[in-house]
């Protein structure tokens, strides 16, 4: 009929990572590629994963003091050069607005890649006294990037996130909601993503541009690589010195605010995919699964069979997100495969015997068990039952990073164990940037972060052999 | 200690319409001016209204079945033209990008005005059998339109705003989709918003560039100038044909699909501070307000009264939105008419005698009426009151609707009526286009609508005095 982009059939997960990942994209309908290059579409079912992770942060930013706002998506370039890191980071990748109502512009604006500057602008016109602060503000949005290399979710030329922009009155006090932020994302990404995260500073090769202090929450994928979560900086006063956001503290004196940013953005939905996919497809976590459940009737044609299952269907609708598949056009047998390609954590199959026997049979995502359940029983088990994939899929996530964790003393066992087993290296690090390269150049890793929680593994660098500051993971990344 | 922009005070309401509401605008903190001229920051308080409005609306979409999905915010410049009558009516006002990454494109990329052609070329790409029909897709986005005259919500450069696009197996089945959400908008506007709407089809000269009929709901401002609150378009196959959006329908034959799009904005924050406001400032309706009660201590220094209002506030914000203001650098008095000019629907005073007799003093912000409520009681009776205050809200708007709508049977009745009570001027209609622009030319007034409730005024266009077709309500606009 016309021409039909459908992906057949699903990519071998251990024989092509990469192609697994894009197959898993596009028939699961997560996102699909449009008519400009390098930019998605997210697709309702994708969009759904998104809005589940936007309702748990954002409950959770509020709690924190947190308040919602919009700034403008263009940016003026000379604002955006107003802090040198900051233009010198971002300035290669963005997009410029030259033409506008007809017209050419006499100052090109770039579409948003981030918005400290346009964020700090605003704080010098708001702040006057340090009874005013702190500000906390976030804005949830679109944001340009002009990638070379793009992949759905993980390196898009457009992509949606939110970024939170506070100042402060004490530096104590910005460094300290940095590290709260990164607790939030620490939160987010483990119990409602079911993915652990190893928490820490990133070294300064690996700051972002323009900040003090840049500290991550990482997490490790299906094959090894590692992908960046989430991440909070503290920028103490970079920008607010030459965007002249200044208050007259509590002596009566100007004093310029001490700042912080924050952001995840939809690579959330790529890391869903890459931590917990499987052969058969998408694996997602009930917490955050668009749908939690799918009844599947089983000889639908059979009297009392579809009444049966709308039955069901109702009553746990009220408490689950469920859905009910009445296709005529499939066997049930296809729509088995279909639902767990989509990942969807629970399969009710309820058949004529079923039924008569007043139960249904109830099919676990992750480990493919099969339990009956009466029907009478079927709103109080279900609850339990998705607590528990939640709880399955993070124990095997953690499992996967235990034994992807190795230690090395020198490059030799760095180069080995990532070759045998690629995931996160723990080494000593003279915290020299000189061997970060070095690394980087002979094994393909960077440095993830600093951990929080430090190990004493020896006393020298696993580069440069001399004497060691601090214990650095490592991984190659996404 | 730095240049600010704060607005002394509130110009009077009656004198200088345009200025109060600028006045409002920034000194109730709901907006501000940006470094990009036309582009305006939406502030927590006026972003947490939005958000209120996307919540109430996002329910009612998702019980239609509709489900949201994200786009590109780019648009190749060739996809744009592929519907005639649209490319006309957005080229004049989109900004272009026109270098991403360091490299001038080949092809420029407007930002989104409004996104009928990329939902068309996907829909195209995704739909092939009347199985899989209707697609109900919407996007909460930002959009841009370069426009010469800006006012913070009413006519900005960027606006936020929800769009919805649906594709349909049968040109009746879109059709009544069509006019369903209409009525979920006039549900908003009513219900939330508290002002009443005026439901009918556009003009072919007000219609949507490339639509086969838009559908609108009218709504009147303080001043008795109309302002659009939302509309919702019927394409037929407008979009369908030349986007070779086609499925295989029931009898196996190939045929293009008929589509419907539909949004609100922003704008909807302009109107609720044009509808309800006064002279003492904005004024929320309960409903739509972020801060529904505001508990005002009176003597603050004195024992017990800051203890007891922390008391009441921590019972009210279990159930209503409600705010506590503990500045001590400000007089009760002052709060008194901050609170008010910020709109809050329900003050709660709480002296020291107040405490002694275990009452409050709650005074509503729309008709300045002061109650003494039990402590006892209050939890329930503020309920009540809000109730109250969004049904009084909405009849005093519609007090003015009903006062502001004039009949005219000649164009001399019709420049005299606007005249002396600008607002709704009702008339019978040739259905010429000619006679709306004379109308127009002469009075400043366009068509509103061509109402669905029709009232017989005659048989004469009140224009060209040819036989009259519609009754048509008009009005000078926003």
């Amino acid at each position: 009929m016309k021409e039909k982009e459908f992906v057949k059939e699903i990519t071998n997960i251990e024989e092509d990572f990469a192609k697994w990942y894009t197959d898993i994209v596009l028939k699961a309908e997560l996102a699909d590629y449009t008519a400009v290059k390098g930019f998605i579409t997210i697709r309702p079912y994708g969009y759904a994963i998104w809005e589940n992770i936007q309702k748990y942060a954002d409950k959770k930013f509020k709690e924190h003091g947190v308040r919602n706002l919009s700034m403008p998506v263009l940016i003026p370039e000379s604002l955006l050069q107003k802090e040198k890191d900051h233009v010198e980071g971002f300035a290669p990748e963005v997009a410029w607005v030259t033409t506008g109502g007809g017209e050419e512009l006499e100052e090109r604006l770039c579409v948003r890649p981030t918005s400290e500057t346009i964020f700090s602008t605003m704080y010098s016109k708001w702040l006057s006294s340090w009874r005013e602060l702190p500000f906390l503000y976030n804005q949830w949005c679109n944001v340009l990037r002009w990638e070379k290399e793009t992949r759905p979710f993980l390196r898009s030329r457009e992509f949606l996130w939110q970024e939170g922009h506070t100042i402060h009155e004490t530096a104590e006090e910005a460094k300290k909601f940095t590290l709260e932020m990164l607790e939030v994302y620490a939160d987010i990404i483990e119990n409602l993503l079911a993915i652990p995260v190893l928490k820490g500073k990133k070294t300064f090769t690996e700051q972002f541009a323009g900040a003090d202090s840049t500290y991550t929450v990482e997490t490790l994928m299906h094959d090894g690589r590692a992908l960046q979560g989430g991440t909070s900086h503290y920028f103490g006063q970079n920008f607010t010195k030459p965007f002249d956001i200044k208050f007259q503290n509590r002596e009566g004196k100007e004093e310029y605010a001490y700042q912080t940013s924050w952001g995840i953005s939809t690579r959330l939905i790529g890391a869903v995919i890459m931590a917990h996919g499987d052969n058969r497809g998408l694996k997602l976590p009930p917490k955050v699964a668009p749908i939690q459940a799918v009844i599947v009737p089983v000889a639908m044609h059979k009297e009392g069979v579809k009444e049966k299952a709308e039955e069901v269907y109702k009553e746990l609708l009220e408490r689950y997100r469920v859905e009910i598949d009445l296709r005529e056009q499939y066997s049930p047998g296809y729509k088995f495969n279909d639902w767990e390609m989509r990942g969807v954590p629970v399969r009710i199959e309820l058949g004529p015997r079923d039924i008569e026997n007043n139960k249904c049979v109830v099919v676990r995502r992750d480990n493919s068990e099969k339990i009956d359940i009466s029907l009478d029983e079927l709103n109080e088990k279900l609850g339990e039952i998705l607590e528990n994939i939640q709880k399955s899929m993070y124990e095997a996530c953690a499992k996967r990073v235990k034994e992807k964790t190795t230690i090395a003393h020198n490059l030799e066992e760095f180069e080995e164990n990532l070759k045998n087993n690629q995931g996160y290296v723990k080494t000593m690090w003279c915290g020299d940037a000189e061997c970060e390269e070095k690394i980087h150049d002979l094994t393909g890793a960077k440095s993830r972060c600093i951990p929080f929680e430090q190990e004493n593994l020896g006393d020298k660098c696993v580069c440069c052999g001399k004497p060691a500051k601090t214990m650095v993971v490592w991984g190659r990344q996404y």
